[in-house]
């Protein structure tokens, strides 16, 4: 059922706009009851977003470059470079146009993107690196990005470079 | 023309969300030409931020408590229980709803608020106080704050004054 809804989701969120997206039509398109959809998600935010959580660990998972510095580099410079892109239903829109929809469920549909940040900075400490708090890395790294297209401010990979070395400075200091 | 204008929009807003407002129906509630909203806005996106951030302005000037230290914790615990409230047409809803809406006029239309914080960071120095630059206190006090309402994370008194801690070590590091 997840497959087929998620497709679904997905052809409707591209056709309608994510905003007009909603479990009846998600169950109609998918040829499912709406009330597994119901039973299963609670909301069309948090199907939108375990939709989108699943598909950016599938397409983009975090990176496994040896080092932290360079898995925090490539992450960041990635984040920058798809929020510049801006084209498609990508995981900033879902995540923007479900906080008005999404119950508190919210949190407990990142976990699997929030497991693969904890695994990164678990291998950095296994190669005996010190590494930041996985909510350092959220406050100081990844919310000054997403933060600063919401803006409209400039994005690029040198600004993404000055986050990693601010975000290890700071857990040095 | 801007009142009527802002007045129309906030009803709409309300009425039908902030996602179904037009240009044209906010002419027609405030008995204006759609080309005058037009010229002056280029689009709605433009038009409801710079609704928004006039009354942010109005409602929650920054702080001017005689400390940075004070004038940042203020704003940042303001700033939480803004978030957690979230109740009525606020700016954060109006930031997240016209990031798909809006030009590249976005950053020009938060050009107020920039100076009011410039201004604060100004007054600081005045003082002989050591302030860090206003991009500084976008990226790791605001972004972070923003960042764990949209993600669903809480945010309480405690986070604010420690997202405070580190922009103010971060810039003596």
């Amino acid at each position: 059922m997840k497959a087929k809804a998620f497709e679904a989701a997905r052809a409707l969120a591209v056709e309608q706009g994510l905003h007009n997206v909603t479990m009846p039509e998600i169950a109609k398109r998918a040829g499912v009851a709406p009330t597994s959809l119901y039973r299963r998600w609670g909301d069309v935010g948090s199907l939108l977003m375990e939709m989108a959580v699943e598909r950016l660990n599938e397409t983009f998972p975090l990176p496994d470059e040896g080092t932290l510095v360079a898995d925090l580099t490539l992450w960041a410079r990635r984040i920058a470079a798809g929020l510049n892109a801006d084209t498609e239903v990508n995981f900033f829109h879902v995540l923007l146009a479900t906080t008005a929809m999404s119950s508190e469920t919210r949190h407990h549909v990142l976990a699997p993107r929030l497991e693969q940040l904890d695994a990164m900075l678990g291998r950095a400490r296994l190669r005996g690196e010190s590494a930041p708090e996985a909510d350092s890395v959220i406050d100081h790294l990844i919310a000054p990005l997403y933060m600063r297209s919401v803006l409209g401010m400039p994005l690029d990979d040198r600004y993404a470079d000055k986050l990693v070395r601010t975000l290890l400075e700071t857990m040095t200091a």
